[in-house]
């Protein structure tokens, strides 16, 4: 492609209202532009990495078996309705009318329209497993949308629906796509992790979200440093550690006066002891009911897990200081678990290992110390309630956690029948009986990807395309137009090279040096093959994107240079 | 691919509210489903025909140096306010508002979309002529969606918009399209012809529309049948036959009485003369001037025609009754040219060439016979005002006129300077003055294009797909799958086949011949390659689609025998 007239208006400035790198560089780049608040329109080099990503994935979910099909935009209410997520979705789906007054979403997410559509078309066993997926354009209509394609309102996702006959073939559909995912991050040059995530309130058994680590990530993922564990924190397992009640001593309580000492932080200066030595006790009302929740002073409770140990419950959430004064006697940070009768008491796993530990007496102003629950309170339960830390050793027993930021480009989710029994979706088994399909979705978030790979490949010069990914293989650059030694081995080299096979951009422009190098590096194509003063010796400069490797090189051993250089 | 599982569902019976065969087709062999009204998703079978036109599109599109973007669905309805075209669009437009109240509407085209973003980033004369395309979806709320994906509401179009600096630019830019789209439609196996077409209130100077032929289509042609010529019968221009006066003795004017007789058939019925021998009067209001229009009896007003003759016309409408009386003193069906005064008449030339006609007389009951208008009407405009009809002259003068049905596939137009004025879109030229860019739009309705390759490629009992376009090439089928002979062979062919690069479709469901050979025809693919009883002599049966030709053919020789059939 001739640069002269390709549609690739570089910024020299960052944009204002561009926080991220990726959001920047892409509008920088010419790669994208805004065509309203969270909805933008791709250039050609955007549209070129696009394909490119969407090729990489195609590839992979063909290999797998799956069937590329393609769903509408708008899908008619009633499907929202029958699945019952027209009005738990709330704003972010966006709605409109059509000219008779029917009701109609832009789909955010396409389980209706496939559920119904196989409902419709697969009633045996015989037909199945199938799994279908689409590359195509979803919309939410996010309440604050921001960093470029990363979070928009209108993008491109790849979803895949799998249909099952047992939960056996759901856990191969899904091994199939986890394994498919992971080469497809691999290939678009990602350093990714596949990471335990909550499965929400569908009730999923087994759910991954693929995290690119970067600092920018809205979600913070748990890792082991010395395994392939990964988690998100939301959820990630905290391995109980044994308690060793037989290294001290254990002391007789004591009540002790802590006035207006209520906090963790009061209590460790007033009494001058480590937090890991103290219960921190929260008082949550489950569905009206009160919950007493314990965990160790340092550690933070996980509404998440809570929730997991009340999988039917409605609303959990802390109590008030009414509630807190008419279950305990006693305002927030001064209860704490003894003589607390007809109260349900969690402890986290941890509280267990404290010896002669502190807690709130339920009396203002007074804490107890030596305390030891496993003596001290009578009815107790443990459960994993809190989040894991930096520090903590990794659940699989291998290392330690770590934590790092990361960008959700992927997940991969078991529905179950949640949408098969909502919908109708049954198949007759071998047998001849009606069963409810066993579902599995699984999506990649196509442009975000694009976005992610900015964010993980740049330099301060503009962005650094994996080979796979980038728009062009090489940047061909005739330094000085108006040098027709320079402009005719540019034309030359520009139909060699694109005989051998090789996607070459071209800077055919009546522009200085300087532009034209502080544009190759913002595009950031692999290679770059400058033509200068040496062209009369047909010697072109080339340089290489990555890592700053700069060669001369003689026109005939072009070839073989590009491509060592390419498979490098 | 495997049929057992493939998502390609077979209807025996034709869907009752699928009215054409194409819509029919793509029901019964599976290619699509209905969400909605006019909404489809497409399943596996239709997606790969689509890919296959998109990759025809964008190999084409790709060639003339056009650049591919991505443009969103959403636009921000003050942009389709700035164009002027928000009201205008009526309520095929679809429109939504966003969570903040903001008024948006679904992309039915993107001129506003395309033209903000160029004239943002384009500055100079430089870095024009630009071609963008996209192949992407589309929105028009049909007040009447019908046959399927011919006329449905969300749609997939390639829209491409040029951007030149001069009108010669946009002619080049024109051609350039206009040949690809020749070579597109040729490609997809359309029979079509590029008809000159009516270029609509945008005041266009050019415009073709590529139609394939077929007798559903909703617009008719006037084609030529010893040349290229073809138009839309709405614009085609009619070929004046010069007078020729000394055949016949000019006689004297006669005012006759004909009690009743108003329409063309009682005139000729009554005075028993040939409808070529009337002259068929009708007065208009052109923006509330009266005009006397005169045709040949035998021949139609083209009111488009008409209102070319005045460009800036805001109404141009047959006047009422009373107006009638007002300017001719007379009711319709007794008028005429004959001492009409302040008046403007225009007649179409073939009125020219009458000898001794009839006219009405501005009498009521009355007629004039033996009218020369040449020497009986004083001021008088001749212009090309009627429609073409079957059996005329060729207006290149090769050949004589026919009509056909036309499906519109591609339309090219050549926009001028609407847009880019409206919108601001211009460019500095060599002197650094700003100049408006000059802009041409060229669509092409992709999924209505497979339609209507299925509408012109079908027979009595299926589909019979062009090789370009067919979802896959081979039809690999086990007659029998529980005869080990004939499975295995099919396990062996299928690998084969692939390894030789073929898309193959392999028949392996435990289903009956009957099933199998009726599918078979009904999805249509190009080979059909049947393992039967002959398996273990390592012979199958090749069955070409088009033609119906079957071959027992050798397994050794059957890769020969696929590239000859394939190649013809």
């Amino acid at each position: 492609m001739r640069q002269r007239t390709y549609l690739s208006p570089t910024l020299r400035d960052i944009p204002a209202d561009a926080e991220i790198k990726s959001h920047q560089l892409m509008l920088r780049a010419g790669l994208i532009r805004q065509t309203a608040s969270g909805i933008y329109s791709y250039l050609p080099l955007g549209k070129r990495v696009l394909k490119k990503v969407e090729e990489i994935i195609r590839k992979e979910m063909d290999a797998t078996g799956a069937q590329e099909v393609l769903m509408p935009a708008i899908q008619p209410a009633e499907l929202w309705e029958e699945s019952g997520r027209l009005g738990a979705y709330g704003p972010e789906l966006m709605r409109l009318q059509d000219r008779h007054e029917r009701d109609f979403v832009l789909g955010a997410t396409h389980e209706e329209v496939i559920t119904s559509l196989v409902r419709d078309d697969i009633k045996s066993y015989k037909k199945l497993p199938v799994n279908v997926y689409q590359i195509q354009t979803k919309y939410r209509d996010e309440r604050r949308p921001r960093f470029g394609v990363l979070r928009s309102r209108e993008f491109i996702m790849k979803d895949a629906y799998s249909f099952d006959t047992s939960k056996e073939g759901l856990d191969e559909s899904y091994k199939a796509m986890y394994e498919a995912y992971k080469r497809i991050f691999s290939k678009c040059g990602l350093d990714f992790r596949a990471v335990e995530a909550d499965s929400g309130a569908i009730g999923g058994t087994d759910t991954h979200e693929f995290m690119v680590l970067s600092e920018i990530g809205e979600d913070t993922i748990a890792y082991s440093d010395a395994s392939d564990f990964a988690a998100n924190i939301e959820i990630a397992p905290v391995k109980a550690v044994s308690a060793n009640h037989n290294e001290q001593r254990v002391l007789d309580v004591e009540k002790k006066e802590t006035p207006n000492v209520k906090t963790i932080e009061e209590v460790t200066a007033f009494l001058n002891v480590d937090a890991t030595q103290t219960i921190k006790s929260l008082l949550f009302m489950i569905d009206e009911e009160p919950v007493l929740i314990l965990v160790r002073g340092d550690h933070e409770v996980n509404e998440i897990k809570i929730s997991h140990l009340y999988p039917g419950a409605q609303s959990i959430e802390l109590a008030t200081i009414a509630q807190t004064n008419e279950y305990l006697g006693c305002e927030p940070g001064f209860i704490g678990p003894l003589q607390v009768k007809d109260i349900t008491i969690i402890a986290d796993h941890s509280v267990q290992t404290i010896v002669n530990g502190i807690c709130g007496a339920n009396d203002k102003d007074y804490h107890y110390i030596n305390v030891n629950v496993e003596r001290d309170v009578s009815e107790l339960k443990y459960a994993d309630i809190r989040f894991i830390q930096e520090g903590d050793p990794s659940p699989d027993g291998k290392g330690t956690i770590r934590f790092a930021r990361g960008i959700e480009v992927g997940h991969v989710f078991k529905l179950g029948t949640k949408y098969s029994e909502a919908l109708g979706a049954s198949f007759l088994n071998e047998q001849g009986k009606a069963e409810p399909m066993i579902m599995g979705c699984y999506g990649i978030g196509v442009s975000r990807t694009v976005a992610a790979i900015v964010e993980q490949n740049h330099d301060e010069n503009g962005i650094v395309w994996p080979k796979e990914v980038s728009p062009f293989d090489l940047h061909l650059i005739s330094i000085n137009m108006k040098d027709d030694t320079q402009s005719q081995l540019g034309e030359q080299l520009y139909s060699q090279l694109r005989e051998m096979n090789y996607d070459v951009l071209y800077d055919d422009r009546p522009e200085r040096a300087g532009v034209k190098f502080k544009d190759s590096d913002l595009f950031g194509l692999p290679i770059r093959i400058a033509i200068g003063k040496r062209a009369a010796e047909q010697i072109v400069e080339v340089k290489v994107r990555a890592t700053g490797e700069m060669l001369e090189v003689k026109i005939d051993e072009l070839e073989s240079t590009i491509k060592q250089l390419i498979e490098k």
